[in-house]
C-alpha cells in the first residue's frame, strides 16, 4: 500500500535540517520512500491542507502507568519519597498500570508523540498496551530497592527486567525492551552494576534517574565526595547503553566523562523547573556532542504527555539561563524532540527525520487554528505557537493512529472509563493520602 | 434574559479562592446573578458537560496590531530596534492594524481571554475593532520619540491619545480608554510628564514599558545613576494611574517605591524568557502587596495572546528561580490571570471572579481532552495541564463569543482572509527585511 500526503510543508529535521514548501510525501506500508516526487504510483492520495509534516516525536523520559497521579499534591516538597512511592505501593496493579499505558499512549499520538522510552513496572503488560495501541517505545523495567507494586522482594525489578528482555527482544518490530534501575541513590552500586550487566549481555539501554535531586547531591559528595556522574564511571556504569535522565546538576568534567563514555541525556525541562529543582546545562551538553532527547517524564511530574509543551520551555529557560536570545533558535529546537531523541534511544537508523528509507512515523500539524497564522518561519511556529491541540494527524509506522484529532483505532472515552474503573482505589487512597500534605 | 450553566465546577478566584463542584452559575443579561442556586427561574439552561467554569482571563499586557509579525525573526538580537520599530513605520497601516486587532481579539477568547490592555497605534480603529468582536479592552494609543505609522511627528502619540480617550471615555461599556507612552527611554522626560498629566486630567490608567532591557538600564545608570524605577519617581510618574510593563530588572528599593505610590504590574514571563532578559522577581512584587497581572506581550514577542501558556510557565520559572517547589502552588497561579489582572486593570470591581454582581465573563475549560484527566485540583489542571485548545465556550458581558471552540459572531477563517490580504505589502517588506537578520 502506496499513499502520498501532499499539500503539505515538510519539516524533515534530516541531517541539514531541510523545509520543503507546498511538498509531498510517500510512503509505502511502514516505510518512507520518496520526499517531494510526484511520479511515484501511489494508492492514496490525503490532503494536507497546507499543514506541517514532521516526524513522529520522540518522549525520551515516561512513566507510562502514572497517569492516575495527574494533578495530584502537585507542589509538595519532597513528594516523590512522602507521597508518590508508599501510594504506588498501596494502590498501583498490573491492571492499573496497563490502562494507565493505553491513555497515556493515546495522549501521546494525540500530542504528536509517536516513540516513547518508558521507565515503569509491569513492562510486559505494558508492552502489550503499546503493540494495542501500535505506539514505538522502548521499555524498561524498574529495579529499586524496596518491594514495590511489581515485586514482593527489593530488587526484584533485576529478574523481572532480564525476563522482560528476553522476552520482547525482536518479538514485536514496534517495541525494544531495556533495563530501567531507579536512580543512582536507589540502588546499591551491586544492583546498578547488574543492570548494567544485563544491558551490556542483552545489548539493550539502560535507563536512570541521576543527578536530579539536592539530597542525591548533597550525600554523594557527603559520604563519596563524587558527584553522582564520577560515581556512576566509578561503578562501571558509563557507557554507550546509558540513557541517564535529567542530568540537572551536572559540571563540565561530568559531561565530559559523559561523552567520552558514549552516554546519552534524556533531558526533562518542564518536569525538572516545576519541581524547582534547576535547569540542566543543555549549551554544556550540546557543546559536549552529547546526544540529547527531551523527556516529559510522568504524568505525576509533567503533567502533560506531549512535548509541544516542552518545545517552547527548551528556548525559553535556556536563553534566560544563559542571558542569550540568539541561543537556541528554534530550528535548532525541533530537532531535540525528533533525530536527537531517535539518536539518544538509538533509533536514528529508523526514525527522527522525513527520510526514505525510514519508518512512516509522521505527524500533521494543522495550521488553521488561530495560533497558526502567519508562518514565517515553520520551526518558530512549531516551537512557538503550537500546541498539543494542533495535531491533526498521526501516523505510526505507517499505520494511521489518529486523523483529524481523533484516535483511529480506538475511542478515548472508552480508554478513560476503562482507567477510570480500575482507578477506584487508587483514588481512595490517594485523596486519603493527600490530606496529610 | 436569565441562563444558567450547571454541570460544571466553578472555580470562582473570588476573595477566598473558592471551588464548587457540581456547581452552576446564573446570569442575567451581562451580569452574574448567583451560584449554586438552582431555584432562580431562568430563560435557558446550558449543561457544561462537566468542565470546568472560570472568570474570564485578563491580558494585562498585549499589542493588538502586531499579530502579522508572529514568527518572524524570532531569535534575532535586538530585534525590537533592528527590525520591528524598522518594519512597523515602513508597513503598518490603519486598515492592518484593525484586522489584526480581530484576529487577535478572536485568537484571545478561544484561548479564554475576556479582558486586554492594549498599547499600540490608531487605538480608534482598534476599539471599533474589540467592540465588533465584543471583546473587554481597555486601550492605549502609544507615544514614541519618532514619527511612526500613526503619526508623521515624533510624540504624535500625544495628542491622539488624548483626543482617543475624550472620544471613548464612558462611550461603550466595553472599551475603557487609557494612555500608553512607549517606554521610560523612548519619551523624554517631559513627554512622560504630559502623559502623566493626561492620565491625571482624563483619570486613566498610564501604561509603559520599563525595567525591561539590558541597554535601558545600563543608560539610566550612567547617565543619571538611577534604576529606571527611581527615575520614573523623580519625575512624577509613580501614582496609581501606571501599569508598567515587564519591570524585569527592579530591586528591592524599586518595589518599595511602586508600592508606595500605588503602581500595578504587568508580568510577561514568556515574552521575557523568550527574549533571554530574565525572570521578573514575582515572589517579591507579591510580597510588596502590588498588584500583578499576567500579560501576553503582542505576537510578535509572546506568539501566542492566550494566557493558557503563561500560567505553567509562571510555576516553572519562579520555583525554579527561587528553587522552591512549594512557590506559588497552583491555586495561587490561576488568580494572578483573572482577578489579580482585573485589579491591574482597576476593573475588580467588574470582573476577575464569579462574583454575583461582576459582569459575565466567563470561560468553559472542557475536560474532555486526554490532557484533563484525572483532576484531582482543578487549579493544577488548569495550570499545569490545560492549554488554549480546552477552552471550550466564552462569554463576555452575557454574550456567547465561543461555543464548542469556534467563535459565535464570527469566522476564523474570513478574520484571517481579510487579515492576509491586508498583510500583501507588510509581508513583502517582512521577508525583504528579514534576509539582513
Ligand atoms: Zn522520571
Ligand atoms: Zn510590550
Amino acid at each position: 500500500m502506496r499513499v502520498r500526503i501532499e499539500n503539505v510543508t515538510l519539516v524533515t529535521t534530516d541531517e541539514t535540517n531541510r523545509v520543503f514548501e507546498n511538498g509531498c510525501l510517500v510512503w509505502e506500508d511502514d516505510t518512507i520512500l520518496a520526499l517531494n516526487d510526484f511520479s511515484v504510483h501511489v494508492d492514496e492520495v490525503i490532503d494536507g491542507q497546507g499543514g506541517l509534516l514532521l516526524p513522529g516525536m520522540v518522549n525520551t523520559h515516561c512513566h507510562l502507568g502514572m497517569i492516575p497521579f495527574r494533578s495530584l499534591g502537585d507542589d509538595c516538597p519532597d513528594r516523590l519519597r512522602r507521597f508518590l512511592f508508599p501510594l504506588e505501593n498501596a494502590a498501583m496493579t498490573r491492571e492499573l498500570a496497563q490502562a494507565s499505558a493505553r491513555y497515556a499512549a493515546a495522549e501521546m499520538m494525540l500530542g504528536g508523540v509517536t516513540t516513547v522510552f518508558d521507565m515503569y513496572y509491569f513492562e510486559d503488560a505494558l508492552a502489550e498496551a503499546m503493540v494495542e495501541m501500535n505506539m514505538r517505545a522502548v521499555l524498561a523495567e524498574t529495579i529499586v530497592d524496596f518491594a514495590n507494586c511489581d515485586s514482593d522482594a527489593s530488587y526484584g525489578g533485576l529478574a523481572l527486567g532480564e525476563r522482560f528482555i528476553q522476552e520482547w527482544k525482536g518479538r514485536h518490530p514496534l517495541i525494544t525492551p531495556a533495563i530501567g534501575p531507579h536512580a543512582t541513590n536507589t540502588n546499591s552500586a551491586e544492583v546498578l552494576k547488574q543492570a548494567q550487566a544485563i544491558a551490556e549481555r542483552c545489548d539493550v539501554l539502560l535507563s536512570l534517574h541521576t543527578a536530579e535531586m539536592d539530597y542525591e547531591m548533597e550525600t554523594f559528595r557527603k559520604e563519596r565526595n563524587q558527584t553522582p556522574i564520577e560515581y556512576l564511571e566509578s561503578i562501571g556504569l558509563l557507557s554507550p547503553h546509558l540513557v541517564a535522565a535529567h542530568c540537572i546538576h551536572v559540571n563540565d568534567q561530568d559531561l565530559a566523562l559523559m561523552a567520552k563514555y558514549g552516554c546519552r541525556i534524556a533531558h526533562c525541562i518542564g518536569s525538572n523547573m516545576k519541581a524547582g529543582k534547576g535547569i540542566a546545562p543543555l549549551k554544556k551538553m550540546v557543546a559536549h556532542h552529547i546526544p540529547v532527547g527531551l523527556g516529559t517524564d510522568g504524568a505525576s511530574s509533567g503533567n502533560t504527555l506531549d512535548l509541544f509543551a516542552q518545545l517552547p520551555l527548551i528556548g525559553k529557560a535556556h536563553k534566560t539561563a544563559n542571558h542569550d536570545r540568539a541561543l537556541f533558535p528554534a530550528k535548532e529546537i525541533l530537532p531535540l524532540a525528533t533525530i536527537d531523541g531517535a539518536r539518544v534511544l538509538n533509533l536514528d537508523d529508523q526514525i527522527g527525520s522525513l527520510t526514505p528509507g525510514k519508518k512512516a512515523d509522521l505527524v500533521l500539524v494543522e495550521t488553521q487554528s488561530a495560533n497558526m497564522f502567519p508562518i514565517y518561519d515553520p520551526f518558530s511556529a512549531l516551537v512557538y505557537s503550537a500546541h498539543a491541540g494542533n495535531v491533526d494527524s498521526v501516523w505510526i509506522n505507517g499505520v494511521q493512529t489518529v486523523k483529524h484529532k481523533q484516535l483511529v483505532r480506538q475511542d478515548l472515552r472508552c480508554l478513560r472509563e476503562d482507567l477510570e474503573a480500575k482507578m477506584q482505589f487508587f483514588k481512595a487512597e490517594a485523596l486519603r493520602r493527600s490530606e496529610d500534605l
